[in-house]
């Protein structure tokens, strides 16, 4: 079955900083969405969507047709109107998957599903980031080389302020002594939740063969069980004779 | 040390309805004060706090003085300001205890630790509830009988839409078949959060031995370490020489 | 890509009493299997192994052409080799499924793969059982009703000694009160373990439709993610030079 | 209450080699002992048994007094009597807290808590370690620095093959770059289980003052709540009138 995912961005960086742009020149949705395609093939059918989009292009017909949302954000986060955050959240716990990338950890929509501050230490010196997998049956470090170096990347650190994750996939050190949970899943509703943190908008992250082969296998984690999608809801039901 | 625990109670149907008021009249929120009193004498210090008290009972001041928090709340959720949910939400990312009681499901500061729609399956028909331990070394369990018996009790039913909690604590049965995760723990920032279903306006739940234990208990599991309290925030580090 | 299922039953029960072989007569092995095709078709290739198979059938040569092995045991557990079952955990924990059925809760597999005594109430009294979804959104569940019944089974109840599972999936409320998780799952090296309880020699529990869309569903959640299976070994690597 | 102590060490590197007693002259027992009661006085009362006392130090009679058992063990984990550590294994299932250090990755105890390999990356080169805590609320961090270093180190990388543990309390880098799950947490029947790998007989670890806090930290919050210690053991209750 295909899988319909929806690679949202908010765009900022890349439409107002030419340095920005020089890296990404297609947006990091686009280099998000190619690496989708070139890995998944026809198993996907990726489409992009931006901050400037009429209601963000997530209307609820946007999202009727998405399976799992990729997002990233990050100077705009209070930018995001909110309901339609509420509604991006109804649609992960009826069941569309969510991966938050990198500075997501501060978008709206994480720090609902979440309930923390979802904060963390930052450094934006290049660092040199080595990912290293501590799941590795887990369907999201399949086939992802262990370990795996990015270059340069700006450093994220513990602690990194979310509840206990479901399962815990990759952890990062940086070359000046961090460490950080950088690959981390949640179950929320009948959603399927999955951070990762490589990614920024100054360093090529997302062309990273280890990172693309990462993000694929997280639409192939995060996409919905067949059948039914309905937010959980209250009931009332009558007492059941079950003989 | 001692635990100075706050008990918080919307107080609504015991200052409008006869029926309740005869059942808790000194509220829901004194007889559970008087249970932990009862169970851990010196080692606790109670007070109570209503959503008619300024602030609802929950300044800042009074958060300082509050090691744990046990919230009761029914038909008034949406009375108790934005702005004082926010600030109990970031008392607990900060290390305070919060014990969220039966229909406290649905009060907006469970909601917003959970990041779910904390909804159930329910139904009032004073059915009988059996209370189960999954976990008996647990220290919420510690004295509790196996099983104990409510008479008479709401039933709270499965799908219960929360996040994988931290400990399976206790698993009720009801009269009408129906199962629920009634003991639950989760990690929130610093903070330990304890939910517990037993707990009803219409029966005197809070007056039965068996559920008193289980908050005394869950009092002391949730205070907090000694030390530092402070809700988690973001930092920018230099890099360091670790030499 | 096809799962090869392999259904290991001690068959016992059957081939010593009149009764049981009246319920299966092909073993419970044979029901089990012929409801895995039911409803894999195509995507599943099935064999059944027996304790009085040469190396109980589960030799490495069939162990290599294992991706989901489901385990029924009861009144012979003693009798499984030693030899066997430290090879079963091998390929476990290089990520070959594992399906541990009811009274398996005691067979030495489960014991050595959980390390505590997996011990539980019982009562046999062919009382009704209701199996309830407490992770909708979780692949074991797909089309599973919410809830089920079961007329006549065995009662399992808590406490049930088992580490904290991963998810917890199903349940169960039993006639005479009691509670049991009757579906659980847990990650042991790269594989993954799903205990499923209800099931039972003297009732015919593995021919209702719901218990088989479980073990479909629990087959495809199991099977090892593609790519490399191989016990996790200690390594001694030499320093790197990242850059 | 006084916390019974039990600091288990095989003792054979101190006895045999010069160079590890001249680190260690009171064995790698007698310097986690000393720390322990530096840090926690008259809270805890502390013995010590070797691989070369009768039973190892470890009988039914000095199992009685102990509340939590300190484990180090390296070269001589397979003259480890398997009855003794039968025997250890229940008592942890039946609420003795245990606490497994640095090589005890290794022992027949923790594998068998543990049920998989507990097999790790290893690199004897002194390297820096650097100790991070991720769960800044956890009883066992109370006062740890955040970070804290160890000069000088045996490195442990990833990946750890453990089941996912309950609580991630601490995560550790490495000079060459390496990450490690060095503190986590397990619930084993009624017993609460912490492995910590700081530590090795090469290095001065154990008289770390942020080392010595882990552990009395540890040691406080294995200790078992009071009340029943027992094994869970299998039950056959028969139908009871719960009205």
């Amino acid at each position: 079955m295909t899988i319909r995912a929806l690679v949202w961005n908010e765009n900022v960086h890349e439409t107002t900083q030419d340095d920005i742009r020089a890296i990404y020149p297609d947006g990091i949705h686009g280099a998000i969405a190619a690496g989708l395609e070139e890995l998944l093939g026809d198993d996907v059918e990726v489409r992009t969507a931006t901050l400037a989009d009429p209601e963000h292009g997530l209307s609820e017909a946007a999202l009727d047709e998405t399976d799992v949302l990729l997002w990233w954000g990050h100077i705009a986060h209070d930018q995001v109107d909110d309901e339609v955050v509420a509604r991006v959240q109804r649609r992960v716990l009826g069941g569309m998957g969510l991966i938050v990338l990198h500075s997501g950890h501060f978008s709206k929509i994480f720090i609902r599903l979440m309930g923390t501050t979802c904060s963390l230490a930052w450094r934006n010196e290049g660092e040199r980031e080595i990912v290293w997998t501590t799941a590795p049956g887990h369907p999201i470090a399949e086939g992802v080389e262990q370990p795996f170096v990015i270059d340069r990347q700006e450093m994220y650190g513990e602690h990194f302020d979310i509840p206990n994750p479901d399962d815990q996939v990759f952890i990062s050190s940086f070359a000046g002594g961090e460490v950080f949970r950088s690959g981390v899943t949640f179950t929320r509703g009948r959603g399927r939740v999955f951070y990762f943190s490589p990614g920024d908008q100054e360093y090529p992250v997302y062309f990273h063969p280890q990172v693309r082969r990462v993000l694929a296998n997280g639409v192939r984690w995060a996409a919905p069980t067949p059948g039914e999608r309905r937010t959980p809801e209250v009931s009332n039901p009558a007492r059941r004779d079950w003989s």
